[in-house]
């Protein structure tokens, strides 16, 4: 457990997480869900490791905030990713009730935040978490590279089966 | 392991885990995955047995057929689900590059295949299965209930928290 932390903190601990991923051979994305100033949960993408096309950092952290909190419902938790997330997390950080989503990069090409279907923005969607992008000048520049890396290399099956 | 049988008799076995489901507490939804006749896996909605808002029935379906075949890509494989997948479960089921999706009853409320963000016709889609839906009309008739059931209840904290 980690106190005290700010909202750059947090975005650094989950690009941290991401550069594991990475030199694990996975699309590196980092995630880590905060409750009270407390991280309960951290997760990089596992979707090679695992063999699991759910395992997304974002879904991995929710499964293991909700773990440690002994709810399904993360309603006084806050979620901050490396990433704009894809349609599948958006839709599971809606369905966790987090609280605030703090996310670096924008992600044109597979993102569903502010990007793709804007599913918060949806009357399908049934819970919306507040928003902030971009957050921390280190995690913009970081995940623009993470960005070009997937965008370099989504041609090849290892990016393409792991992409965000 | 089921051999043999057609889409309506897969859909009555879906149909099958949606009531056990259901008899569990859960919102009785239920997924099987068939690759080449054979059930690879089965599931219901689990969200508040496991505590997990990511235990919908479709992505505890791929994680289990994604572990039982061992690769994170199901490309061979069919999904039969009750009721129209959400946002969440829509992006998952493109993600493990399912070959056919085939669902009971539409979701107009959360939905999104045919309703909602109908993520499958979005460019940030990547892979689009080919999708057949109100399959088998006792499928129709009682995922229609699922919804009547789901609706009735919306305001209680039992369906909000395990909706589809």
């Amino acid at each position: 457990m980690i106190r005290g932390m700010t909202a750059p903190s947090f975005m650094d601990l989950a690009l941290k997480t991401a550069e594991n991923a990475g030199k694990a051979g996975e699309v590196p994305i980092g995630c880590v869900i905060v409750r009270g100033y407390e991280v309960i949960a951290s997760a990089g993408n596992r979707t090679l490791t695992d063999r699991d096309p759910t395992a997304h950092a974002e879904i991995l952290a929710i499964r293991q905030a909700a773990e440690a909190i002994g709810t399904e419902r993360l309603v006084d938790c806050d979620l901050y990713v490396t990433l704009e997330p894809c349609t599948m997390c958006a839709g599971a950080i809606s369905f966790a009730r987090i609280r605030r989503l703090y996310y670096g990069a924008a992600d044109p090409k597979g993102g569903a935040v502010d990007s793709g279907v804007r599913f918060f923005a949806q009357p399908t969607c049934h819970h919306v978490p507040e928003v902030y992008s971009s957050v921390g000048e280190t995690a913009r520049i970081f995940c623009k590279a993470l960005v070009i890396f997937s965008e370099i290399c989504s041609s090849t099956s290892v990016c393409t089966s792991a992409s965000p």
